[in-house]
């Protein structure tokens, strides 16, 4: 297992609280999961092992043909959690050769509510939801026929325009990237430089890592919409990302990650707007956390942001 | 547990299979579950008990507020599954003391795929689906917005015209019963005479139970959708109802209810057409009866209908 996403770890989480052992695969520094740590787990009795196809906080893209490879060899089902990645890059499930791929609607425009579980024919699935048969008796109820019908749409869309895009969204981050390095010293990038999603991009300033909230609100203030670490989670614990800190990041270094992330309707001049007000939220920061410093304050938590 | 429909039939099947006992209890000849049966059952150690709001084959309402008194009073939870009575007669969950009761939007014209469960604060709940922690961690998923806001709306509707379109359809119901019942002689009505969902009607035919298919293909032809018992089940087993089972009819008998559901568009026209074509319908499936025993045939279901 190797997840950054409750969807996944809290499953995990309540298996073991069943007694299933639950064994993490370790991943490098750019947030690719180690092929040697999963033939090593695979050495054990795991029936299941399932990767993300792309981290929604460092962006980073997994090898999933590759460890999908390695899972069939020894005879276990591999499961790709896809919600960041479907309609961003490519997914062939026959060329990928997963035996389990997992889908959500709104990741690629579509309505929110939705999502789908693609599972190779042969593959032992038993329901959980108990009901009338719908959906091969895999999830009872009476199917929300309009999200179903919209997902559809959407991922269509987003299938015909996903080359271009890509390469329109890839180019939006690198541009994102470079500005960012060349204006700001104390910037450093997060995740793999080129395996990673197109339109996301995750950076972070040294030194200034405790002010990432400050920075986010200010950039909110101005109309600019982006998340610290995972925005998945309906109630945020502050607690610093988990992929992270297997990443080999310090807690102080895994908290400051900013993740900017580009869309279908993502624009070149909203992109320079974002730098922008950026400049100047960063100044404002550097700015007041001097000034607390100054003031002999320890935690510039603790100062009001104007 | 008193239902028939299969969400709660096969949840209950699947919990016997991990060891829980499940008790079904007894109805009358009208569908009403029998509260000695409840009180019979509250001895044993119950721990919850669920009861159907209004039945979606033969319509009864049962008494809810009594029966979840029962088992309050035993410190047992009470569960009613108000999908058929949800928008179609008065449900106050304070009323009624259940301490669960759920819903489903489609069946007050709202959006399908969307549901709902009231429990009572402090009703003791363990999650299924692990996640982001969405709808107080008992659901976690993204949720289905666009549902959520059709179903509410769908909702203060139904409450807005619950009183004048109860009346409107009972009447239209009792219209149909009687013009049923006038114009064939062999016709009967199941569940009870008024204790029944407003826009809910079943029937059967005596002596021509067999030929309900042959009859819902030719109102279907006309354009009218009636229903042979149970329509939530995505695969048609051909099984008697078992809740006509429990009320003491025959499998025969079982098999030839006709259920007509009115609803907020239904209209007097409507119904005359209905029992226009019902007439002409019914009198063609009396002459190939005939034919068919004049031919010999012991089957009449290898008779095609013209």
């Amino acid at each position: 297992m190797r997840s950054k996403h409750a969807a996944i770890l809290k499953t995990c989480k309540f298996l073991a609280s069943g007694g299933t052992k639950i064994t993490r695969l370790p991943v490098d520094a750019d947030g690719l999961v180690r092929p040697d740590g999963l033939l090593r787990a695979l050495q054990s009795s795991v029936t299941v092992v399932s990767v993300m196809a792309a981290n929604n906080v460092v962006g980073t893209i997994q090898p999933i043909e590759e460890l999908a490879q390695f899972a069939k060899l020894h005879g276990v089902l591999f499961h790709t959690d896809a919600v960041q990645a479907g309609g961003k890059i490519p997914l062939d499930v026959n060329r990928l050769q997963v035996d389990l791929l997992s889908l959500s609607a709104h990741k690629l425009h579509g309505p929110k509510g939705v999502g789908a579980l693609y599972f190779r024919k042969g593959t032992g699935l038993a329901p959980i939801i108990f009901g009338g048969g719908q959906e091969r008796g895999l999830r009872s109820a009476t199917e929300n026929v309009a999200g179903i019908v919209g997902f559809g749409a959407a991922a269509e869309l987003a299938r015909k325009e996903l080359n271009q895009e890509a390469a329109r969204l890839a180019g939006l981050r690198e541009y994102i990237a470079t500005e960012v390095l060349r204006n700001f010293p104390n910037a450093y990038l997060y995740g793999h430089p080129t395996k990673r999603l197109p339109g996301h991009l995750s950076f972070g300033f040294r030194g200034q890592e405790r002010e990432v909230g400050k920075l986010l609100d200010a950039l909110d203030q101005a109309g600019v919409a982006v998340s610290a670490g995972s925005a998945c989670s309906a109630n945020h614990s502050g607690e610093p990302s988990g992929v992270l800190l297997a990443m080999g990041y310090d807690a102080e270094s895994a908290r400051g990650l900013i993740r900017v992330s580009l869309g279908r309707f993502s624009t070149q001049q909203e992109v320079d707007c974002f730098l922008d007000v950026l400049s100047s939220a960063v100044s404002t920061l550097s700015d007041t956390a001097r000034s607390a410093s100054l003031a002999g304050l320890t935690n510039p938590a603790e100062v009001a942001f104007a």
